[in-house]
């Protein structure tokens, strides 16, 4: 069956009219947070309150641009080590988050920062949408090279609305503390993209093989995305933590977590490779889970050694991930996960969550401090009698909701994509940049960097 | 005839001579903000005055330097796209935003920082000397790939002057506000380039028509400046804008419409090419002209829906611009546009001087609180009266200003660099480094990464 | 002979072991700092201290996250030039910073932040972690290709010892300042390397010869690192000076400095060359020269036309060493030195000290104010009656200092890591990421970009 992949009426459609409907919705619902207000110099003045540099502006800023970077440069970059879907991996992922992004200012609006009829926003804000979008990013990876640019808005649109759903219940519902989200983005995103994946099966992938390997710049394309998620994922975990001590903390802990995480992965990767050579898709990835699993846990009193710890283990559950259950996964259950992000996000999200639950459980006064413990978990109105081992049985609960919201969600909207009409390309077109992409010629016409046309491939 | 291309004794020779007029100049002329001088501690212990916190510094570094990254990288690395003129690309943007920095600091200084003979400098002083050169390399794009780094020296030099006299036209006689430069930056960079490439206009530059192309990993590293770019843009629009709410409102605006813009970038790429495929060139360029036309009203009260609206504009003014009119402007009015800044700076940017005068025009005591329409048109001292129609008024002088800057300073450059002994390339050799670099041989040899001396071309 | 470069056993080992060491260690030594532990809320309310913002980590945090990118990608990704080593570059750098940085957080903590049998870590103890390690970075650029990760976890934990040992002596004992480290990273860092790459003598080394070069995207992959460097610089001499004007002063001064040495390293890259050619080896290193010979003097009031003649004398200095110094060392001294870190740190760090030494002596009242020169070089305590001169002469012993420290260490080191069952590469493999990675196949097969199977190499 010829699938047909033609975007030229189908792409723009939904783009144009989509985004027309999120500038009526802005318009109706979406104003300035009070501190992006101009009518805050007003009150600054009348009230004598406080200075500029009292803004959550300048608390949050430059966490909120490096949280930027690693949506857009840190995932699009580290899915371009194929050695052909460079413009699908960076292109699709621009794509699919700037969407989101609006998507997500609206709908996470709607559950928190609804006031009067309108969504007032911040910075905050948009590092929520950022987070919110990093989790569909997460999803893109499992589905890589697979799908059309119309099914990935479409997967966004529904991720978008059920992490929402979901970071609701959790958040205000349980209360639970997740600021790095380890269970809200990475549990939640990872298991909705294997779940979306597994629907998706195509049984004969193998006719795309020769496409999903690397070749040697690719992979050093992808070190960009890589390093970018790793040096920027203390400002992930503490971008959205209270002031002062609490995101001091959880930069740390992140920081401690992520340089342990390497050295297992090194090892780990070296052991388990017959001729011990290291295995660059292990470096790309493995190496992050360490930041993956200390999102709940890092604005904790987790302290160093306990991040040194989780980053070690991580670094091992992520390689062992790569190396035994990820061809394990596709034979046997089917699920074809082109970036590995059960080894990177799914097992490490998980974690994630346990670790912040006991982490949570084990907190007592002595460590926070009477105020502290209380700022800590915001253990204040309805939850100022709740105790840390109640706390911990919330955390841990929110790994199971957010499992079951990804499991069943992701079915669903697995199905919705398996509708015909969505222009998604054939067995063996996959991997492949020409099917959506204007692709230069060089790579058109036999794929070498040649452009001699003296120069012809020959038998001698 | 042969061009001399030569730039042994010329290019070492105006560097130095240029960087020790710098060195003397900054000798008579710069000294240290007093939020920079070492006696700043000294009034604070005396005066009892502020918290560390509150030098500027904190205010402002943080943007700063995702200005710098767009500068350097961003504009940079978005300019390897050609197949053969990386190092060019980002080694000559480099050279001239080095030289250019130094030159601005002079110009804008004796503008806005002269006190008591010395120009005082602090941090908005090096931000503003980083969008004083984002308009260099804007015009470097119109003719990148056609002009000697001694040409780009004098082009520099000379527009650095006149963007600073245009800048003081606008900010200081018309009182106009410009903080992220739709104006100042845009609309007078990018007419003051398509102006000196029209007086450079090449007659047979199809002779070298080959090399204006990209390759696979050429557009990838474009990518990178593209991503910077956009993700640093709310920094860039923020960056010098008032304290407080003004920066965070300007943030946010400059999000909602580069996010708006991508979406209608894809939907008309697609749109506009028979095969409905996605075009790099116009993902790599389009998708920014949403942060160009907030450029005036981003630290306005534009509200989150009307930056989307205008970003939704953009993309397709800047995509249409790509496929119809870039065509027509080379073919008729002899404008050889590299880079397109037509499309991502020139339109955008007189766009965004409209969107500015009419958000200033619009701006009520209602929407702003009176101290916030005070404090955000800087409706003090002499301009206490002016009203915000009267504001609109001059900011829509302040675009035509710039415009008639840029086209007279541009013809008068570009007759400056038709000057015989400046060692532009000849027409065949444009868009290639080996004019001006030494080139590692895999390239110079017929351009193909083949290292292997076994491996040669062969005639079948 | 044949040298055994499997490291499945020893790399494991390795990693695994030091990373419990590190755990064990951490546990027993490394607890928050008071202003990222959740006792501060409890302070802050209790005696009603400070504003959150007035937490440090808003102070240094951005400073932080630039110098992180500096030390994971920049100096990462500069060492890509070479055509065969991406992996080895990015990826050996990446395990020896994420393993040193743990290391130097113990060390330094030992040093400087140890309070009743803890070391308190905050994010200024990141940052410092982060400046060791750079010192790290760039001894591994004199030996890029030629070592084991076995090897670089050797030196690693050696170097950061050395450097903890003498940033104690010339800090605590001396007294010396040295913010940006000229003489505390990039003094010893280098002449540390150059020392340990000359007792690691290879006499056969042409042998790998044709591999020492770049290749077209190499180079560009190289411009990232540089790039990187080059902008983040200001916040690395910033990052660790006392709050407020010194901070402020420093990024000054290094933006400065750094923008004029691009200048003078286009001239005399051009100027020493028959052809007048530039070459992206002097771009891609001595355009950074500016940089770290500042990195003493630029939280002086060196001012910023001080900083213009420091960096354009370094350019010049710099970009000599790589034309005529460093065949010069090669041959004669057998320093076989992969990046030229004698051109781009050995040789501008000592001018850095020497810089740092004479501002300092050159200090007055009149200049910095009472306070502020008290305040600048902490005159204060067992210092309280040290006069500038005396000061510089302090911070001139410091270079000396620093110079013994690493010739002697790197004897040591060097010594050590000649030790034959290390793994190291044999001479025709050195620069040759096969022999320690896994390498696609389209490298693998004859080291070109071409996938089409017809074409194959031939025998001539």
């Amino acid at each position: 069956m010829v699938k047909n992949t033609y975007m030229r009426w189908r792409l723009p459609l939904v783009c144009l009219l989509w985004e027309v409907a999120m500038i009526v919705l802005f318009g109706v619902f979406v104003r300035f947070d009070p501190e992006a207000d101009a009518h805050w110099k007003e009150e600054q003045l009348q009230k004598n309150l406080t200075s500029d540099i009292e803004n959550d502006f300048y608390f949050r800023y430059p966490s909120f641009q490096d949280v930027h970077v690693m949506i857009f440069v840190g995932f699009g970059f580290l899915m371009t080590f194929l050695q052909r879907y460079g413009f699908g991996a960076v292109g699709f992922n621009f794509l699919l988050a700037a969407f989101g992004i609006q998507w997500a200012l609206l709908m996470q609006g709607w559950f928190h920062s609804f006031e009067n009829g309108k969504i007032l926003i911040g910075v905050e804000n948009l590092i929520n949408a950022d987070f919110c979008v990093g989790s569909v990013c997460i999803a893109f990876g499992a589905i890589l090279g697979k799908t059309s640019p119309v099914q990935l808005l479409i997967l966004t649109l529904f991720q978008v609305t059920l992490f929402a759903v979901n970071e609701y219940i959790l958040v205000s519902l349980l209360h639970v503390k997740d600021a790095g989200g380890s269970m809200t983005i990475h549990t939640f995103g990872a298991y909705f993209g294997l779940t979306v994946t597994r629907i998706l099966y195509r049984p004969n992938l193998e006719q795309s093989k020769d496409k999903q390997g690397s070749v040697y710049h690719s992979d050093l394309f992808a070190m960009i995305g890589t390093l970018y998620l790793w040096m920027y994922w203390p400002s992930f975990n503490s971008a959205v933590s209270n002031h002062g001590d609490a995101q001091h903390r959880a930069a740390i802990n992140t920081y401690c977590s992520l340089a342990s995480c390497v050295l297992t992965t090194v090892a780990f990767s070296s052991l388990l490779q017959k001729k011990g050579k290291l295995d660059m898709v292990h470096i790309q990835n493995a190496t992050l889970a360490g930041g993956v699993a200390v999102g709940t846990g890092a604005e904790m009193m987790l302290t160093p050694y306990g991040s040194l710890i989780v980053g070690f283990l991580c670094g091992i559950v992520s390689t062992v991930g790569f190396v035994y259950l990820m061809p394990f996964l596709e034979s046997k259950l089917h699920i074809q996960d082109t970036c590995g992000i059960h080894n990177l996000h799914a097992m490490p999200g998980f974690i994630g969550g346990i670790v912040g639950a006991v982490t949570a459980a084990a907190a007592t006064e002595e460590v926070y401090g009477k105020e502290g413990l209380i700022s800590a978990f915001d253990f204040t109105g309805d939850y100022k009698d709740r105790t840390p081992s109640v706390q911990g049985g919330f955390q841990a609960a929110g790994i199971f909701v957010s499992l079951a919201m990804a499991l069943a969600g992701g079915a669903i909207v697995g199905a919705i994509l398996k509708m015909p009409f969505l222009g998604d390309p054939a067995d063996e077109n996959c991997f492949e940049d020409d099917v959506y992409w204007e692709v230069p010629e060089d790579e058109e016409s036999g794929l070498y960097h040649v452009h001699d046309p003296t120069l012809k491939p020959v038998t001698s």
